[in-house]
This record gives C-alpha cells, sequence and structure tokens, in this order.
C-alpha cells in the first residue's frame, strides 16, 4: 500500500519514517516538509539511513493522489487546510489534536482558532475506539499524556472516582518539538525537573476527560500537571483517584490485567514490578502498574510509554493497520530499547 | 567553633563538608565514614580540594570530645549507637530518620527496629519550629521529600484541605544514596523514570503528615508516589489539594508570599514562573510556586530544591546555625549553580 | 534456524535478544545465563514484551544440540569451557575477546590467563574478513571500539601513517556491563566526563593493531585513549594520523566513499556532515567523516557507533548471517533511533 | 571595591554574577546586558537569588565609571566597541576573544573582522602570565579549552614534542552559548555526542598555540578536535605527544606536579586517579593526570575543568584579584559540586 506523510520533519514525523520503513505492507511514496521542502530527510533526521539520498517535498496535493492512506503530523490548526486538498475519500491519520475533540468549546477553550470538528479518535489498544477504527477512514491520534493517561485510567472506571482524578506526568523533551527555544536547549533542561502548563491548563485535559467520560458513563475530571524531564523521550504518568469501593492491590491488580487481556500492547506488569519509560522507547508498548494505598483508600496508577512511539508515530501505524484491515501490530512486534 | 561529622562518605556527609569548608564560624575537626576509614577524603570525594591530605577515621569517642557540635549522616537507625558514646550535653544534628517521628508506632511501620524517641524536628524555614531550633541542643533533620512537601503544603493550611493531599515527586539519584546497585547504574538510569515505593509506602509520609498536622491542627494525610529521575540532584515536588474555600491564583499566591515573608531561604516566584531544580543545585534555597485550577478547584503547589542542599546538608547547617545562636544564613549566602 | 544465546543477561546479550526476535530467518530456542538462571527474562531486561513469560536457563549442553548457531556473550576468558561443551562442528559467534588475538603473547599482556587460540576475526564490513567468515563456523566479534576505530582507519592505509595512529574514543556506559560499581552508578556518571584504562593500557589495542597491520601491510601502532561518556549508548570515535602524502579533504573523502561502497552499514557522511551517536543508537550502521587538517599535515576521521548494536549485538548477528549463507543484512535493515 | 560586568546574560556572565557574590572585597554595581535591558536579572539566571528584584541595564558609559574594574562577558568582536567608552585607564578583564591573540593574521583567519590588538594573557595559575597579570590593567581572560589544554601541556614542554601536539577535549554545551539552535536543543543533544569545527579549524587552536610557543620556547602546533558533550558543563582534555626524552610515568607525574607545586587551583592527581569533570563544577580548580605510554613512546595527559568555573568566570575573578592585589584566591576557595 502506498503511504503519504504530510509533516515529516518534526520528531513524530521523523519516527513515522523511521517505523513505516520496517513496515511489511506500507510503502512511503510522498513525504513533505513546509520549511525544509527541497532538504535531504537525512539532514534533519541523520538517523534516517532507509531514506538517504531522499527528499523532503512541498505539499502538492498530486503527490498523494495514489496513496492509499496519509499521515499529517502538523502542528494543530494547521490539518484542515491539507485535507481539503486531499480527496474526500483519502484514508487519513492525523497526529495533530484537530479533529480529537468533540466539543467546540472546548477546542476554543484549549487551543482556540476555528474549531474543524471530529473524527474517530484513534486510542486503538481499547473499545469502543478499537472496533470504530476498524470501520473508519479518518481518525485522529491521540496526544502523547493522553494516551497514556486514559489507558492508565480507563480501567479503574469500576472501582475509582474519576470524576477527581489527579495526573502528574513527566516527559522527555521531543514532547515539545523540534523547535529552537532558550528553554528547551541542553544547557537549560539537562539535569534539571521544572513543571509547565501550570494549573490544570494542559491542552490534553479535555481530551482525556472526553475518554474516560465515554468510557465510564460519567462525567470524568482530571487535575493534570505536567512536567518537563531531561531526556529525550518517554512519559511517566502518575494516576491517583479515590476508591469509589474497597479493593485490594491483588483485586485492582487482577482487574487491569483482565482489561487489557486482548491487547497486544499494553502489559500490566507484575505486582510490584514498575513501569520504566526507557524499557518502552521506540516502540508501540504501554507498561503500567496498579496499586491501593490502604492509608488514604486512594488507587495509584503508573503508566510508561515513548512520547514518540506509542505517544505519537507507533499508535498511529496501529491505527493505519486497522484501518486498513491488516494485523494491528503489522510493522509493530520490536521491543522497546531498553538502555 | 568545632564541629565534627560521623558518616561522611555518603553523599549528604560529602555536601557537609563541601559546605562546611565555606563556613564563617566552623572548622571541621573529626570526620568519621566507617566503611571508608583510613581512605583519603578525596578519594570518595574527589571535588574536596579543600580536604586534600585528610583521611577519614573510624568513629573514636575521644575525637568528638571537644567539638561544640555533631553532624550525624548514617542509615537510618545507626544514630541512637553513636549518640550513645558521645556526651549526654553535645549539640547535635542528625541527618538520618531516627528521632524525627514522634509516635512510636509510626516509626514501627515505616521502619521497623527499635523506635529512639524524637527530638526537635529541624524544618528551619518555619514556625513552630524555627524557634524551637533555637531552643535546643539535639535536632533532627527533616528528608528531603519531606522539606519539600511540608514546606510546599504548610501555606496551603488556610485554604484547602490538607486530609487529602495527593503528592508526586521526583528525585535525583543521589537520595538514593552512595550504593552500588543494578537499579542505580548510569546505564539502567540514564534516559528513563520510573516510580519506587508505590502505593502509599514512602516512609517519608508520616513525617510529612506529623508536621502538616502540627502546622494545621487537623490530621493531615497525604498519597506520595515518588519518581526517580534521570539526574543526580534535585526534586520537583507537585502537591496538589482541593480547596476548602473559594480564592483565585492570585490570593493564593499572595498568602504564600505572605507566608514565607521572613524566610531567607524560600522564594515564592512570581505568578507564571515555575521552580527548577537546576536553579537551587548546591544551595539551601527552595523555589515555590502555586496555582489555583479552577477546572478542578483545587490547588496545585510546585516546589524545588536539591536533595543534598536544603534537603539534607545545607538544611543541618542552618539548624546548627540556629542551635549555635548565629545567624542562619551563615555560610549558606551562595547561589545555586543554574546550569 | 534455530539460535541459541550464551550469557544473555548482560547489555550485549540483552541487545541480541531484543534483535533476535526481528529476524526473518532465526528463532531463538536456547537462552542461558548463569546468575540469573530461573529467572524471567523481563525481570532483568524489562524491554523485552517479545519474551513475556521466558526464563533463563541454567547452561546445559544439550539445550543446544539443535541449535544452527549459536552467540557467546561471556566475560572473557569463559567462552573457552562452554565451546569445550558443545559439538565441534556448532556455528558460534563468540562476542567476547577470547578468540580475537593471533598473538598468545598479546592475549597474555592486555588479558592474562590461558590463551584460547584464534577465530575467524568478525569485521564483518570489510575484506579481507567478510569473505573469510562467510567461509566460516567460527567467529570472533569484534570489539566495540575496536569496531569504529579499525573502521575508521582501514580507508587510511594507503594515505596516512598507520604506525602512529591517536585514538580518543568516548563511550556510553553500556560498554562498562551491567554491573554493580560504585563507579558506574548514575550519581557518579551523571554529567560528567572521565578517562580510564589511561596510559596506553585498554585491552582492544592489540586487536586494533592486528586488524590494521593486516589491512595495512604494515605494522599498525594506535595511542589509544578511552573515555566514559554520560549517555548509555554509543561509542564517538576521533581518529588521526599523519598524512604520508599531500591529498585534499575532498580526495581524502572521496577515498573514504569509495572504500565503503559495497558496505550496506557503513556511510560516509557528506562532507561537513559530523557522525552522531544518536543517529546509530539501536542499528548496525555506522557514520564517518574525515577531513585534512592542513595545519599539521593530519587526517583526522570522526566515526559514531552503537556500542552494543554495531559494536556487539547487531554486528554479530551479521556475521552470523553471513556464517549461515543469508543476506547479511537480514533482520538489521533498520534506522538508529535519532532521538 | 565597585565592579562592572558587562554583558551578563549568557553563561559566563550569569556565572560570574554567582561568583562575585561570594567575594570578600567586590561588589557588583553595574550589570549590563544588551538584549535583555530592563529584565530581571532572574528572569534570565533564575539561581540568582542573591539579585532578586535587580534589573539589567542597558550599557550606559557612567554607570562605569566608578568602578575599580570591569568585566566584558560579550560576543568576540564587541569588546572594543565598548571599550572606546571606558576611561582608558579603567581596570577590565575581557571574557572574550578579541584581545588574546598577538597576531593579527591568526585574528584574521580563525576569527576574521577587524584585529583589536593585543592583552596580557590572563592564564592566572602559571608563568610568565602570572606576574604579568599582576602588573597590568588589562588583561584576556583565556578561552575555555585554551585554558585546560595549555595547563595540561606546559610542564610537558621539557620533555615531549609540542611541535605535533594532538589534543582531543570534550565540552558541556554551555561552551556552546546561551542560544536558541536546533543543534543545541536537548532533544538533539541528550545521549549523543558529535564533534564539530572538525579538522583543525577552532579558533582556540591559535591561542593555544601561542601560549605553548611563549612557554617552550619553540613553535607548538596542535592538531585539536572538539566533541559536544551531553552535559551542561566541564571540559575533559585529552592531550598526548611524543615522548622527546625517555621518561616513566613517575618521573612525568613528579615532573608535573613539580611543575604546579606553587598552583593553588591546579591539582595533578595521584597516580592512577583520573580527572573527572563533575568535581570540579562550579569552581577554579583543575585535575591533571598524566601517563608515559611506553607502547607508543607517547605522552598521554588528562585535564579536567569546569568550562565556565575556570575556563571563564572563576578564573576571571582570578585574574581580577592579581590585578587589584589582592590574594588571587579571594572569593574562589570553594570546592567543586562532584555530583
Amino acid at each position: 500500500m502506498k503511504i503519504g506523510v504530510v509533516g515529516a520533519s518534526g520528531y513524530a514525523g521523523g519516527e513515522l519514517l523511521r517505523l513505516l520503513a520496517f513496515h511489511p505492507h506500507f510503502e512511503v511514496t510522498a513525504i513533505t516538509a513546509h520549511s525544509n521542502a527541497g532538504e535531504l530527510i537525512t539532514s534533519v533526521h541523520p538517523q534516517l539511513q532507509s531514506y538517504v539520498g531522499k527528499k523532503f517535498s512541498a505539499f502538492a496535493p498530486n503527490d498523494f493522489a495514489s496513496c492509499d492512506l496519509i499521515f499529517l503530523a502538523l502542528p494543530h490548526g494547521e490539518s484542515a487546510k491539507v485535507i481539503a486538498q486531499l480527496p474526500t475519500t483519502s484514508k487519513i491519520v492525523d497526529l495533530g489534536a484537530d479533529y480529537r475533540l468533540e466539543s467546540a468549546d472546548q477546542w476554543s477553550k484549549y487551543y482556540g482558532g476555528g474549531y474543524a470538528g471530529s473524527w474517530t479518535y484513534g486510542l486503538a489498544d481499547i473499545e469502543p475506539f478499537k472496533s470504530q477504527i476498524s470501520q473508519s477512514t479518518k481518525v485522529a491520534n491521540p496526544g502523547c499524556y493522553a494516551t497514556s493517561i486514559a489507558l492508565g485510567a480507563a480501567p479503574a472506571a469500576s472501582i475509582a472516582d474519576l470524576s477527581d482524578l489527579v495526573v502528574v506526568a513527566a516527559s522527555g523533551t521531543t514532547g515539545a518539538g523540534r523547535s529552537a527555544k532558550i528553554s528547551l536547549i541542553a544547557s537549560e533542561v539537562a539535569g534539571s525537573l521544572t513543571s509547565y502548563k501550570f494549573g490544570g491548563v494542559h491542552q490534553h485535559t479535555p481530551e482525556i476527560e472526553q475518554t474516560l467520560t465515554k468510557i465510564s458513563g460519567t462525567q470524568a475530571k482530571i487535575s493534570f500537571t505536567p512536567i518537563l524531564a531531561p531526556m529525550p523521550r518517554g512519559i511517566l504518568s502518575t494516576i491517583t483517584a479515590k476508591l469509589a469501593k474497597k479493593v485490594t492491590t491483588e483485586e485492582a491488580h487482577s482487574l487491569y490485567v483482565k482489561y487489557f487481556a486482548d491487547s497486544q500492547f499494553v502489559t500490566v506488569l507484575p505486582i510490584g514490578v514498575m513501569p520504566k519509560t526507557a524499557a518502552l522507547t521506540g516502540s508501540n508498548y504501554v507498561q503500567i502498574q496498579v496499586a491501593v494505598d490502604d492509608h488514604t483508600s486512594r488507587l495509584v496508577i503508573s503508566v510508561a510509554i515513548d512520547n514518540l512511539g506509542k505517544g505519537a508515530a507507533a499508535q498511529a501505524i496501529q491505527n493505519a493497520n486497522l484501518m486498513c484491515g491488516l494485523d494491528e501490530a503489522a510493522g509493530l512486534r520490536f521491543d522497546g530499547l531498553g538502555v
């Protein structure tokens, strides 16, 4: 199948290209990058030996005419303009935020600018999303934080109060994009932790609440504090909620194991073993641990993903696989880097 | 004044020696380290040029007879044995946990082994502790996490519900000690985040609750999840609690500024500026930011310290200054490293 | 084909398992680890989702009887004991040093202990090694430093004086193994550079000289200083030698490009683009740059590899492919991680 | 004494302010920063609690009229313009390169633009510079690489061939300045090593040769390859040269110890102990080790400094102390951070 990638010069775009080069059924035939058009792909992504000699193109709708599926990896607010120039029948996975929210008000509050509408939400490891994705030609790929937090909290719907979730999640620097800002230079970031978008204003908040409300049937609400961590990749999310009924750690763990029993990519670790972001680097896998804190009657959940893998490019490919009727794991059966 | 340091081969001990070399009124006359006795101090702490040629001694009570004040930096459970061999009138700051808890039950639950009793708690920047320290000859220096969390939550007693505090705090690796464990080697830690002591079992929990209960007059309770971060120093604590009354971010910020108005070391940053661990490295300073999350009616607090500075050695010296009737900032007026 | 791995609990062993899980023709049927026998593979290598539920075995010769090829990833001096218990016809790739040196004296000088002999040297990207490997059943996989330095210096034989090579190479911490030593804990290593095996004593010295002497036909000699770098993976080698004849950077670059024209894995970057270790992470690729320093009449070469990929496990698989008559790139056509 | 700092918003400027806040005899009365004029100092350097509430000024000559000494920390080529507006009698330490080179040709080759002339070279730990500095009102503070390399090579003049020095030196990212470039963002730098200014073109080359030529009396020549290391601070330089006469490691070490016997800041470590950049962080100290490689008849030298401390701000203060007739170590007697 022929694949196009629009916006391939960012970190998510680069990871998409890296993973697509492995894929047994996908062939990348069109690669565009607005500000890097004409440059060698390896001049931006020196790791992409598979693309040696190839260049980024400027976006030209014709280049995508023969594509079976197109990935968009654009800054938010940019996807609609590109989509308007593609055939309406194109299969599209949008890695941006533009089509994730079902509420125009929430879009307006957290992103601003014109609301583009909503597509099938591509949280590919759990229902009802997985089934919907298989029936869709347009899928909105979840945000990186949103993926880790929603997967971690979803199984808790039956035992904990999702109307007052508290989440602190730390992300590697690629989450902030490939952008020349003083606050992102290594000298500022190395050996340091700092919070940002502080006080409940991160734009993934409504996305997470939308997902958990849909799954639980009651209005979810989340206090979310993001942190920038001194590492290039990875998200570790710590989620806690008051227990709605008395359960033990063993019962909660068992519930989680059952919830993800059919998932090829979400692993609930043995009790006592903690998720570790490096174990997921470069992969589509998710590691989860859960415990009951008897002292506070709280459920505590720890979730690790790679923000560029499961949190962006790898889940996008999982979505594409489902949309194309392929094995959802095609091209994604490789382990994380570990160290 | 003559100063002794017992247990100087760990990271807190090394930082103590480093800072004491600056101190205008303290002279270190006895330095012991059990397992490194006889070795050059610089063979363990190569940065300590001020101590070139000096060696760690084995512990000998006579060496401490003439000391005006003694710092203990021992593994928990070890302090009492040493203290039994010192004159009962000795001024002592214990950097270990042994004398922090007023409840023998809590000691037994979180540490185990014989309960040693409790000393004045050395949270030197706030009352009632500061006044008590000035009157004491024995002070229990607070834990690193406990320092950052108690300082961050204390001012909130009048506006938020401290009976259901949620805290996620990440620490640099020196918090885990100078210990040869696979889980601490750089290959395992670099570029990775992982949680530990998961599910509300960290031993600083009762210490924090004891402090906040004392300050607020009502029983504080904390859900605390610690995280190991890929950096050598620093703790960033994110604290959140339900608001007990409606306040704005400006009002909360103003409350915090007033609370720490007399502190020389705790800085409430201008609204919107976030604490950053690297800014505190090597220092006794604390940076705090606070915001109201209207969406969830929660107060959110971010606190950064250096776990070895304010979180251990620097606060120990502040305590020693107060106990000795010196300016509390003597030898501690240097800024963090920054980068 | 059935594959065995002896010594799979170290970093090279873990990377071997990770890469072998991808391989289209290899199936891992025996996995041993002396000190971790009986433990889950994921308890040591939490990234290896492909091996969930599988355990390390103790070494039992029968388990390897049906293996088409066996990888040994043991500490040096251990391979011979294992080999003595395997059929003499077994195809073996030894990732250890035991069979790399053709000189018993050099073995004795740099390693000590009994000399085991020498096997075909598995520097798979260049001749005469590549052809020899294809004819061999026993191959000694090169050392990580040795791989990067020999590949970088080999093309220079015709234009520079290899009898006085100067090399400074820095390695990530996995090069020092999965070993619980104070000098390797993150607190000691983070944010710091330090040299080790200083003064020309690193054990890869004779291996590099042996290779370059064979290629150049004259006695190579190398001054080699290794450095421990604060990162988990990667080696960057800087190599310099006096020019034996006057050439320009363009001529030297062109010579390098030609030398590696047939290599699928060694990339000589465009002039001015520098090798970067992160671009190679997890891969079998090598990046090289070369320049002439007119001021000193020296050739300067920069080489980046992943010490666990090309420097160990990936090259071992390339060797296995050649030994088994497969495409040398089977299972190895994935790009480095990049960030 | 009253002190001015021109160009205080960069990393060297920030470190100067940090160190000057400690100094027993210096009071900073004027602080300018062109592009940050009017901003709070802590908005750029959040660690500088000692300067809370103070702002950067725009440069105004009158503000410096009463200064006893002025530090310039400007991009190269900018110092002369500022100096033209100051009294000719002002004591000045220029941290930039403008007055380091005695050869207009070398300036033109390596920097370009108008040649400003040369001042006393501020390599404060060794003669003849130290004596000259004490007699000077204008001092050119050495470059960071140049400091480490010249100090490391200087003692070798009597035993090794300085006409063919080979140096590979790796620097932390602050050496590249506080500049918003993609190549410096944490995602690009973290966990990776890469060389730059490759092929003998780094601008510190003539500065190092000038210093060593002056010391040795014969023309020094250096092949210098710089590397960007994934850490914020520190330089580790590896220097090697052919021995000019046969010496043992012990003899070479003894020579180095004697050479620096009078230096308060340069430490030749015991044989076998290696310099480590973290041990020097934030300090004016230098660690050196030396060995003879009998195999290649080469002297090998390892030198560690903090590029912002000894490599910039701390040595600048040492120079200022000498110029003002103070103890050269005033305000500089603190140890490195270590971890």
